[in-house]
């Protein structure tokens, strides 16, 4: 039998894009990366663990800051090229800003225009000298 | 003043992926990606417009299928580096297979299982010899 791994698309750094959605409000909390590890990782903790490309390893959402995204749901487009989460966002926050989403900006006259509010301080959220998981 | 679309961050392709989602629902129906004048143009005209890396031009989602989609906001994300459409999906397909979404396979015990039906024939949406737009 194929393994479920080897029907995803890989694109050429071996990653697919992954999309974090809130299972209970649809709201879309993020997009990051995985690789092949990082979605096995995923489907077997149940919690989003993503493939970190700035930082060149493995990221387990929430393992500083405590905003853990729990797995309720994984799915595959017809492309097989992007997959998407349904999770439970622990803490109710997502972004590294402190927001529930990261999508918190909204093209308005030609502006990107900051709408959602700070839910907590990110230097609260994260310890000394990281501003970013 | 700096140009909206001089704050994305590109990639070294020149292309940003681009989320749809229903504006109702929250179903996130596709992702797909955009180049700088397929972005202008999707708020210019109000309608997604991708750029279609398998053909190498732009693709105006729904220019044969008429499953137009039409925009009702648009977010950036923090690094950005992502956008999300809110859009009405015209004839309420946005998949080439005739799927409501693109995303309609869910991991189960370890096989990519199709979940959604098919609403319609592809090949009565698209003409011979197409089965992608």
């Amino acid at each position: 039998m194929k393994d479920w791994l080897d029907e995803v698309n890989w694109n050429a750094e071996g990653l697919v894009p992954a999309i974090a959605q809130d299972y209970r409000t649809g709201r879309v909390l993020m997009m990051a990366w995985m690789n092949r590890e990082a979605l096995a990782l995923t489907a077997a903790e149940q919690r989003a663990i993503y493939w970190s490309r700035s930082r060149g390893k493995l990221w387990r959402k929430g393992e500083e800051s405590g905003h853990v995204q729990k797995l309720h749901e994984l799915r595959l487009d017809c492309d097989a090229d992007v997959v998407i989460l349904q999770v439970e966002q622990l803490g109710g926050i997502a972004c590294h800003t402190g927001r529930e989403s990261c999508f918190y900006r909204v093209l308005e006259n030609g502006v990107w225009r900051v709408v959602d509010p700070v839910l907590k301080d990110p230097h609260a959220i994260y310890h000394a000298g990281h501003t970013h998981e």
